[in-house]
């Protein structure tokens, strides 16, 4: 750090994430970015973050998984003057879509995209605010794909290790990137 | 317009926007942003537009209505350096919450905001992509007034003006700017 560092300017982006317990089922620790978002030093600095891995990269399009990744994928699109794609659940989207479902604890959900909205051979950076087990980020690589696409990096800000989702997306061939992790569940 | 305009820059916001017949449901002429959004200089401009629109005020803090203001309220806070708190659909924010109802055309939704997201005297700018009948953007105001917060403006980039968001919102004491409006149902 740069002698002119000041005591507040210590904190991390992680500092600023809460965590809650038992949300939105008993035992789980929820990890809260809002409070993330609503600082203004905190917002800046995770979206420049996200940024800064990708830098000097070719990225065509920015996705963003509903609904925090919105908020993620918006400002990085404005930021690199990009245009911004949201990936949404079932039913939102109002022109003709593709969908494609994936696991979850009990049952299983579908994710959507405009049919038009990524144009064969784009190169594509996925957005959301936290990977847990991954499955909506593959199904958002898969929906990309479908389009012709490719994801050339997947965007986070936090990352929960154990519940494998990194490992599923490396697997995968991604290049996976996230500010900070939590080890545990 | 100055004399080195390409044919290219004379598209303005509206023209990327898409109109879908009968969704979400028969006889609605739709106001599709996605196609807005995805274009790299399309995007760039509307939220460059909405941030103009306050040029000069004070803003403290940037609120999104989820969830299509999501994408736009998280690229005008990043732009300005402020924090973005979201608006959420009842049951989605993990904290302790206020909530206010709204009327729908059949029935009514609830909208909630975290209870610490605003700090009393904030003044704080109020984004969606549209403005039909103002009731969810009504929805937000009580709640950002009930932290103590007040509204300083509200900006969106379509205005239906026949649905009487604007006249609502206005009423309230309102400051409203919509990048483009459509006449009409």
């Amino acid at each position: 750090m740069p002698d002119t560092t000041t005591t507040r300017d210590r904190k991390e982006v992680r500092d600023y994430i809460r965590t809650i317990a038992d949300f939105p089922h008993e035992g789980i620790l929820f990890r809260d970015v809002t409070t993330l978002f609503a600082d203004p030093r905190g917002f800046r600095m995770a979206v420049d973050q996200m940024i800064h891995a990708w830098a000097g990269q070719q990225i065509d399009r920015v996705v963003g998984l509903e609904a925090r990744g919105f908020i993620l994928g918006g400002a990085i699109a404005h930021q690199l003057s990009l245009g911004f794609v949201p990936i949404r659940k079932k039913g939102k989207l109002p022109a003709t879509t593709i969908a494609e479902s994936y696991t979850l604890e009990y049952g299983e959900a579908v994710v959507e995209i405009h049919d038009d909205a990524i144009r064969p051979g784009e190169k594509v950076l996925l957005v959301d605010d936290l990977l847990a087990t991954g499955g909506t980020a593959a199904a958002g690589i898969r929906l990309v794909e479908r389009l012709g696409g490719s994801v050339m990096g997947c965007g986070f800000v936090v990352d929960l290790p154990d519940l494998g989702g990194r490992a599923k997306l490396e697997a995968l061939g991604m290049d996976v990137h996230a500010i900070c992790a939590y080890e545990g569940l």
